[in-house]
């Protein structure tokens, strides 16, 4: 299993992914089309829509392709994939692209759109994203996304692959990988899962309980160590 | 759909569930059984994990007897429990009872256990517990499971029961029910979203961005307007 989100807000486009696919970002396999000079290729649009229209068909016809010579052996041939990017003169955009060919396009409603184990890493991206949401703060949410789906369930796993586009720069403006032992990371998953303790222990108090003692300096507390995917998941 | 989680911590047991099902804490339904004067009764048991065993068997039949009868309709009559208490002289225990009648009990390493639209609210749970929590926390932790469900998922839903049993008190320590409009809940609700925006806003920074203005007191930012499940789920 893997996972990968896209987010679109204001500023530009956000897209992370765990490596667990072959690959996770699929833009070095599509210079083929690219440099073809047919009458329709991915530079021949003007619209995003229209690309994620051709990329659509052209998952369709790959996975009729594949199905077509093969023997009947139970294997999945469908793909799933999140298209984002930016033509000029238009906004950026993002689809997901469905295993039929069809897509849906992130709104303001649901500024991002996932693949694959989706549902651990969901509610911090309810809860933080919204248009105006920075890209930057985009990112850290995206990644706290990925590092809790990681730990919540082994098939998803290190490292994570993460790109920005940024809006009207037309170009790939950021691009990383992050191992567990990536400096950057690692403080991210340390200090993420401080500030959760701290914030559980600072929500209000039940009535039998007393009131807490006000501290101007929050206590550090240890952080849990790493746990296993429970059997039931 | 429907979501409960199990905890056990060192003080004992917190239990929290959604309403979605006919009853979401089933304590009263066993009470002909519990006044039963026969040889085999959940009075006659002195280990937890017997009782966690007579109750698969009476799920069991009692499925088994549903089937017998009916023509068949595809309905699924399957059920899974969570059973957790204390029997004098034993520590408090905790079991998922599957359909089959077998059980798995919670363990330090994972020390919660979940039926339903277990994701969402599992990376919380994995972040923040541990034997040593309090049960408070332990059931802070838990509303913010639920409430995380309830926001990701629109098949899980308000009203939340909650119970807590602390350990050798051999009776339900605190039972509470909160609507969405029941303050300490609300209060909860609000909270959180507004600790994690300033828990993602305080992450580290990439190497690309300014370096943040220390604060003595964090920006109060606005909560995000709830959000419906986006398309895919």
């Amino acid at each position: 299993m893997t996972y990968c989100v896209g987010i679109e807000v204001d500023d530009g486009l956000v897209f992370a992914a765990d490596t667990r696919t072959s690959g996770s970002f699929d833009d070095v396999r599509v210079h083929r089309d690219l440099d073809d000079a047919r009458d329709r290729s991915l530079r021949t649009f003007t619209h995003l829509v229209d690309v994620a229209e051709y990329v659509g068909e052209t998952l369709v016809a790959s996975q009729a392709k594949v199905a077509e010579g093969a023997q009947p052996s139970g294997v999945n041939l469908q793909a799933t994939l999140i298209l984002g990017g930016q033509i000029a003169g238009e906004l950026p955009g993002l689809c997901l692209i469905y295993p039929l060919g069809n897509c849906i396009a992130s709104s303001p409603e649901t500024p991002y759109l996932q693949i694959g184990e989706s549902k651990y890493g969901k509610p911090i991206l309810d809860r933080i994203l919204r248009p105006a949401t920075t890209m930057e703060d985009a990112a850290r949410c995206a990644l706290v996304s990925l590092d809790s789906t990681i730990r919540s369930n082994l098939s998803v796993g290190m490292p994570i692959d993460m790109t920005l586009v940024r809006a009207d720069e037309l170009r790939i403006t950021q691009q990383m990988r992050f191992e567990s032992d990536t400096p950057l990371f690692a403080e991210i998953h340390d200090t993420w899962s401080r500030k959760l303790e701290a914030a559980i222990h600072s929500l209000p108090r039940f009535p039998w309980e007393p009131p807490r003692r006000e501290q101007s300096h929050p206590v550090q507390m240890p952080i849990p160590p790493a746990r296993v995917a429970s059997r039931q998941d």
